[in-house]
């Protein structure tokens, strides 16, 4: 078997028309009814399909969650939780390292800046967008008017229904979607673990299976001071997943890019992630001094590093991929077809025949600028993130709402103001490093007369001007935040502080980039749109869109898989864990926590702890609930292996051994009982006291 | 760290002047003594080299051990023991899948056919080879000439001492040394584990690493009667391998081809690895299907499935290393050296200057005869074999000892008479569906008028001829084959047994062949002699021979590797086995043997069970004791993980996680301790009753 298995490994078969594997990220309006019937036999009925949409949520810290009991409790993964963990802990309380447990409702602790999402409705409103668009209306104003019909729905929908309103753009712009969500703000900490167990093996696992990671946190959703009452969660499954199953992901992932074109696609592996990898590099190497200082510091950089060593893992593997004999080639043929098609119908030739070329020459011109765009930003601190939208949000929100830019809409004010007044601690000597090292690699990467870097140093070094411009800043304080807020647009314009200063020499910078890059896209996003057509015109629906952090529907089974010569296992247990720390010595990264260690016999050694299984998955789904044909809780997405790395680019068959990787449903409650005595909330996750 | 070590994954170095890695199989007259010193600090002395060499021992089924006792305990693996544990096995005895321990002496199991050599002695004998060819001598006589010279040593050797005495080639014929052996034949059986935990993982993890395989085995050598008394045994560490400790290996590997031309490593990858694949997976389809009759027919494919599917894997990773950019390229590099600098001086030019086109022509002439090389043999099955070995063995003894083929040499007599006359039992239904396989692949790939096909099927269907083949032979009594051996050639030459009938067609044709091939090789070796002066005369003896299942030195350090993008631990714990079994819900091969799965909690699951280890090595290698700086054994050789399976033709280096995998002494103890109450066992090999 091993021969055989060996001889498909590497296999990188791509999106399309046949789908070979369980591909797709589905939205649910168009959810794979057929090739779950065909694949699975099973149907995915209306009812179900309700049911574990509603139960599924947004966590705008950038993942996914889901609804497991009927008093708010909210389930989603310690990685995803642990900007709110570290926003809650303080030098004496260390929340990400020691973990939580909140045993009564009155422990909880509540969230300083989370806001949680679900998607209660959606409607197509494709037609009303392109109508918008007057009769041979130029480029630019098709896409103004584009902006305003939809800014103008995002509006009405808030005004009529109270609710999160956003449209989204589908298939390149082939459809437009206004998407309505209910929106919690009040969110409170039920239980997290230590990080060493959430995160076992570090970075050196992430991405790896097998894998040993209880990466779980409980959240609890509160509405008018009392536990939100849910009508849709999941239930518990006490077996979870066993080997073999068919079992659904819903969740919201972040971004793929399966449906570039050709010349996008060697952009993006000639340019565009080797820059990303760059600039994080510079992130990396920042943080990495600056933890290295001393445990607090390495306490307060711990949840960025953790954060950018996970995408810089993430995009090396993503360049690997495109490296390899692949998926460009399977582009090019993929391309090649569809050009054909079209060229052999003159009509859709006649509109479509030259979107491919014009895309082209966009990518042309983005290789030109692609540095510039790469490293004039200021979010690489917070601080000075926060002063660049504050200088934005007084000139933006003085314009009518349709010419914003959309983060300024007045549909996702609220939501910003939320993010803008945090609470959260602000570490002075963290953000000093973090802007210093920006500023100084945007020297580096594009010399002293860069305009950007003549408008952030004005000639100084940049350890000396991030040294004035966080001593001499008050946004730190989030009363001051709330005030300028309060304050208008007027305020904002009329504050001295150093930071607004430096938002301010610098934002005409970054907007003339911004228009440009807009511009820029608009052309290509157009171009894409008629793509996106002639696809419907040749195939139908029957391809999914793009992922753009809304929700949908994956499906797949739970399997191993053939690496080197042998078979990886579909499960670990948690003789595993043991045996990872034993043989490492218990060498950090694979030391155990003190509480796993002491209560070793405390636990069936032999329970399911992760799993594997296939199912198109990619980051933004970490969190998500991975369910059973009984929309059960069988266990909790929360990473990929290494083999799926690429998958941004294009779909990885599962016979490559592509895996998304969970938690298993009956490893949790075997620790939580076992080490954790939380029973109370065993008994409101199982229904048994 | 995982990013700066995945860069180097992959690298592939090789051989040559500047040793990078922890490379060469080295003879005990050239220790690697300033490698060592130079990379580990430490000095190999006579004293050690010694004890070291005398303590080990070759066992002549293809494999390694060493002395553990003063009074006769050998050491080595289930693997190698295998074949005598069959024969040892009778259908309602099965030590294969139960194992065996004799807790007395008297318990001890006699092996029907097992010799035991020990190195006692060896010298140079380059001159007194070269010498014997006479001035101006033709190629094809100075090859006689030489092997008489070595065949009169040889007989000279063994009449003084009564030694195994042995001539050995080294360097291609760059020099010849005499080796003598005391040799052990009343071997018995004094402890195997089952081979579900010795093979734990089958043939899919078998080149693998995480292992967790118990590869032990226990025999006891006599003389007279008693168990031999061992001046030489090495000590046992209780503690056993340590993370970044220098080890010692020393074996009997078998075979690697690293002094290659350029040509000869063409002509493997493009033909030789290849015919090799072919020809042994007819044999493992012929063996497979056998074995799936019945339990009984599985017990007796056993061991020939498990050593056909072992070198199946091994051959593909050969094929695997040999596409890959690398090894090929480093071969024309290095030769390009080694020629630049022949060509720049005129005598080193006219003397070895043309040798590499001599060894190019060989191997064009090669290509034509491979595919009736590689399916002429009777080989197949151990009566066809056995025969054939019957009739040469009456046509040899009748000429000048000098003259013979050289395995029928008087030194060798005694060794292959023991072979010929061993009890273990013969399996009519197994040896016939071996022999049909056999010459029907051969009808198969040669076409019925192909002379060797025509000689052993004379146009009747492969099936029916071995079945009347093996319905009709006697050599299945080992009595009828001692009394042929006594009846000496004239017997022999008089018997009208169908198979020795079989063997008298078909010898002519295969010595032909075998004719044909050994001009080619003495064409090849010849010239191959001169590559290895030039080596010699460039770079002095710098470099190590060739392995030929004679004793070697290699050297290393105990590590775990990178792997994707994590590490791999350099050991395993016991807990490792319970996380494979479990993780793969038992399913066989990783199902556990009673006795494990019922004795967990006898056993600290945190033991060390199996590392990994540099250090260069091959099968053949297979039971060599690891020994630390103190001559102790830390533990014993079994396998080498996918990433070394390319070192026949080149050493492939550390860096690229090539390792070979032993199992721990710590962990064998925990074992024979804790789960076969093996306390005598455990006394003898501590020294602590």
């Amino acid at each position: 078997m091993s021969r055989t298995l060996a001889l498909i490994l590497g296999l990188v078969l791509l999106s399309g028309l046949a789908l070979h594997g369980d591909e797709g990220m589905w939205t649910f309006d168009n959810p794979p009814r057929a090739l779950v019937k065909e694949r699975y036999g099973f149907d995915l009925t209306d009812t179900w399909l309700e049911h574990v949409r509603l139960a599924s949520a947004r966590l705008n810290d950038g993942g996914s969650g889901s609804f497991v009991s009927a008093d708010g409790l909210l389930f989603t993964n310690q990685h995803v939780a642990n900007s709110q963990l570290n926003k809650l802990s303080t030098p004496e309380r260390n929340l990400v390292k020691d973990g939580f447990y909140a045993a009564t409702r009155e422990a909880e602790l509540k969230c300083p800046d989370l806001e949680v999402n679900v998607l209660v409705s959606y409607e197509d409103v494709t037609a009303a967008v392109q109508q918008a668009v007057a009769a041979g209306a130029s480029e630019a104003a098709a896409a103004e008017q584009r902006k305003a019909a939809m800014a103008a729905l995002e509006k009405a929908s808030t005004e009529k229904t109270g609710l999160r309103s956003e449209v989204i753009t589908l298939y390149s712009g082939g459809e437009y979607w206004l998407y309505r969500y209910k929106k919690y703000t009040d969110v409170r900490l039920v239980f997290a673990p230590e990080e060493q167990i959430a995160f076992f093996g570090g970075d050196l696992d992430n991405f790896t299976f097998p894998r040993f990671n209880l990466d779980i946190t409980f959240f609890r959703v509160y509405e008018n001071g009392a536990p939100a009452k849910i009508a849709h969660h999941l239930a518990w499954s006490a077996r979870g997943a066993a080997e073999g199953e068919l079992v659904f992901v819903s969740g919201f992932p972040g971004s793929t890019a399966r449906l570039l074109t050709l010349a996008q696609l060697q952009y993006q592996k000639e340019v565009g992630v080797p820059l990303q990898i760059a600039t994080l590099t510079a992130r990396r190497n920042a943080l990495e001094r600056y933890a290295a200082l001393g445990p607090e510091q390495a306490r307060q950089a711990s949840p960025g590093l953790r954060g950018v060593e996970n995408s810089l893992k993430r995009l090396e593997g993503q360049r690997d991929g495109l490296e390899r004999p692949g998926i460009v080639e399977g582009k090019a043929r993929e391309e090649e077809v569809l050009r054909a098609k079209v060229a052999a119908n003159p009509e859709w030739q006649n509109a479509y025949g030259s979107a491919w070329d014009e895309i082209a020459g966009t990518q042309a011109a983005l290789r030109e600028r692609a540095t510039r765009l790469a490293w004039s930003s200021l979010s690489g601190s917070r601080l000075s993130g926060t002063a660049l939208t504050l200088v934005r949000y007084a000139a933006e929100t003085q314009k009518p709402d349709a010419q914003r830019l959309p983060e300024f809409r007045d549909s996702r004010l609220e939501s910003l103001r939320f993010g803008l007044t945090s609470t959260a601690p602000v570490y002075p000597a963290l953000e000093e490093a973090q802007l210093a090292a920006a500023l100084d690699a945007a020297r580096r990467a594009l010399g002293p007369q860069d305009p950007f870097v003549r408008a952030s140093l004005g000639g100084g070094d940049a350890t000396s001007v991030a040294r004035a411009l966080v001593a001499g800043t008050q946004l730190g304080d989030p009363a001051v935040r709330a005030k300028l807020l309060d304050g208008g647009p007027a305020a904002i314009a009329a504050s001295a502080d150093p930071m607004l200063a430096l938002a301010r020499r610098v934002d005409p910078v970054l907007r003339d980039l911004r228009t440009w890059q807009e511009n820029t896209s608009r052309t290509a996003d157009a171009a894409g749109e008629r793509i996106a057509r002639a696809r419907f015109a040749a195939y139908g629906k029957t391809v999914y869109p793009d992922a753009n952090f809304n929700l949908r529907l994956a499906y797949g089974k739970v399997a191993g898989y053939a690496e080197d010569t042998t078979l990886v296992p579909y499960k670990t247990t948690f003789y595993g864990l043991y045996e990872r720390a034993a043989a490492f010595d218990e060498k950090a990264p694979f030391d155990l926590p003190e509480r796993w260690r002491a209560g070793r016999d405390r636990l069936d050694l032999a329970t399911p702890f992760n799993f594997a299984y296939t199912g198109d998955t990619i980051g933004g789904n970490s969190g998500s609930p991975i369910v059973n044909r009984n929309a059960e809780i069988v266990g909790i997405n929360f990473d990929s292996n290494v083999q799926k790395l690429p998958n941004r680019f294009a779909y990885i068959e599962d016979a490559s051994g592509s895996r998304a990787v969970g938690v298993h449903s009956a490893g949790i409650i075997e620790a939580l009982r076992g080490l954790y005595n939380a029973d109370a909330l065993v008994a409101e996750l199982t229904g048994k006291p």
